[in-house]
């Protein structure tokens, strides 16, 4: 597989979180010769927050895990890649509470307290007998030192594992946290895309932990876009062991603030290894009626076949952004639109801007990062999006997918 | 340029339509070799009707038709290829007043009774001086058998003209409708798609034939799309010289159901020539709560980059299908969900037809027009919409659209 221009250099090391162990095995459910089961436990008081696809066919974990989230208490997380066992019925429920009987078995926990999320192929029975015949042997290899393996056995048709470590002070004490992720296509914004998993031994409540999630959330993993293809199984799972011991009402300032970077960093991961992606293209709109208008048109824009396929072919093709922005349905004023790309003026008040020229954008158009910015001109909101050009190799990629 | 495997085998011979003349040009604006403008003339007494793009970032032709329809009458069309004049601000709502002060001049004409209509890149200022130099040869060549001619002129990525002609009944006189359009990208349903031309001689007083027109257009050019993006220059106009001398009163039934069949076959015309098609996509939706749900989970099916890129590849990937009902946001019951392909059963009660074989499909996913129908099992309504898959050769031709 090609790895994506995209993808960073290094990968970090993810230190170990007290309460947190995992193990990742190899179950043979749709890739062979590589890890596609993962097994985390945490320890007891893991408090846990989730934010989850909003598709009317969300796949049976994430039914699951909606329930579970109930309680606010997590000891097992079981993750699989291959097979999303979404659109699967009652066979699709009865294979997560097969797991989740042989997962609470070893970890001596309760069933509200296991959490699964799958991803893969939509519509297949889950060979779930594979991941339960797995479990014992994950379990006695359970380390707080897997993060590199855990972080690879949740890929499907990501070309590099997706990694993010930060650490703050959280009511004076100092509290880390990790998050691994997978994207790569089927990535839409919807409350949560993908899987995401982020885990801390923060002591936080599991009401206040939710807020945080939800409030990170919103401008991270809910900005980002691949191909408008909103996934069945997106799961975006926050554990906090309280192995820190804060106070349980310390200020929670810090700890969003570096939640919100975790959370940026691995949806910038995901988009960077967005099916086919040669191109990061960062897009902000400015002079929006609201801030949910701001990220309709920026969603527009982001969506845009054909502002993506001439981002791939490296043409200022600027045109087609005003014609995304006409889609969109949100208010903008054309006559007062004005749009910049890589920091130069390409058009303004409603029309090409007199002093502007290809050739002066022909060295940033060719580049791996792409700035646009729209200012819409009728309000004072505005938004970020993150999206990634489309390709030959997306074609490539997803005529190939099952076979 | 390579022609869409799916362009028809042979054109219709379109007849002349009483009080209609046209005549084709080349002048030069991107395209070098062929025609490139049209105008076409009216008898006196024309009834026109017309819709628009949706989009807040209408070109100044839009604009300029709109105004004009408050009048209800039509001497002169003029149309381009090229250049959409869009977001050309006040240089482009100048360039449509000069091109229809000439107009009007030589076909002793109000201003009011001008249209105009342009198609090609957006954001470059029109060269109007080209058009206007060209009119006075064009109407000293107009006639009423230079159809296939208009149908060439009016084209940018298309592959092959799109005229299609109807006959039938009104009042007692038989009546004629003759229709060219053109596509081929930036195609999504919104009021209006692309450009679109319908003429006859039936007599029928403008708001009625306005009434008549956008009820056609609901399920034809609403009912398609190539890529999702909707155009600054969408126009569907149709004009009715009266000269068939119906009586004004006559029943419209025949007329409706002829103008249907009109637009629908030449909204099909446009999708099979989307850019880079190789497949027509037939998506019937049923058992929604609403036509609107019913139309709006069709095009959430019918403009997912995943299931066309499945669709090109001749993959029979399902999952992606139900993925994109449970992204629609309307709804949908789940575990009543069935899907059909081809005709054959692949999808009932939420899971896979325990019957369904792949082998069953190999035959029908290889072939040009593929059938895909979904019960989402909430209410009655349906909608059926038309699209095409996604290949390599869209990302070829809208990465070099330009250059």
């Amino acid at each position: 597989m090609q790895i994506s221009p995209l993808a960073p250099t290094s990968f970090p090391a993810l230190p170990a979180i007290d309460g947190v162990e995992m193990a990742a095995g190899a179950c043979g459910i749709r890739y062979q010769g590589r890890d596609d089961v993962l097994l985390v436990s945490f320890s007891e008081n893991t408090t846990v927050a989730g934010l989850f696809t909003q598709s009317l066919t969300a796949s049976a974990p994430v039914r699951a895990c909606r329930e579970a989230l109930k309680g606010g208490k997590a000891r097992a997380l079981v993750v699989n890649s291959g097979n999303s066992n979404a659109f699967t019925g009652k066979a699709g429920v009865s294979s997560v509470a097969r797991v989740g009987k042989a997962a609470c078995a070893i970890m001596g926990c309760e069933a509200e307290e296991f959490f699964m999320a799958s991803t893969g192929v939509i519509g297949e029975i889950l060979p779930d007998e594979k991941i339960t015949a797995a479990l014992p042997e994950l379990a006695s290899a359970l380390s707080a030192n897997n993060w590199n393996n855990a972080a690879r056995a949740i890929m499907t048709t990501d070309t590099y594992p997706k990694m993010v470590t930060r650490e703050t002070i959280l009511g004076g004490k100092r509290i880390t946290i990790n998050g691994i992720a997978k994207g790569s296509g089927m990535i839409a914004p919807d409350m949560a895309t993908m899987l995401a998993f982020v885990f801390t031994d923060a002591n936080i409540p599991s009401s206040q932990l939710q807020a945080c999630l939800q409030e990170a959330n919103a401008t991270t993993f809910n900005a980002i876009t691949v191909d408008g293809d909103t996934s069945t199984s997106d799961t975006l799972l926050l554990f906090a062991t309280g192995k820190a011991e804060n106070a349980a009402d310390a200020d929670l300032a810090a700890f969003k603030k570096t939640l919100h970077e975790v959370l940026h960093e691995l949806a910038l991961l995901v988009v960077k290894d967005g099916e086919g992606a040669e191109k990061l293209v960062t897009i902000t709109v400015t002079g929006a009626a609201s801030e949910r208008a701001a990220r309709k048109i920026g969603m527009s824009i982001a969506n845009s076949p054909l502002v993506k396929t001439a981002l791939a072919a490296s043409d200022a093709n600027w045109g087609r952004i005003v014609m995304a922005v006409g889609k969109s349905g949100e208010a903008a004023d054309r006559d007062a639109l004005s749009i910049h790309m890589g920091g130069v003026s390409v058009a303004k008040n409603g029309m090409v801007d007199p002093d502007y020229k290809e050739s002066l954008l022909t060295s940033h158009m060719q580049g791996r990062d792409i700035q646009i910015s729209v200012d819409v001109g009728v309000g004072k909101s505005s938004a970020t999006v993150y999206s990634c050009d489309l390709t030959h190799r997306y074609i490539d990629i997803n005529g190939s997918y099952r076979t």
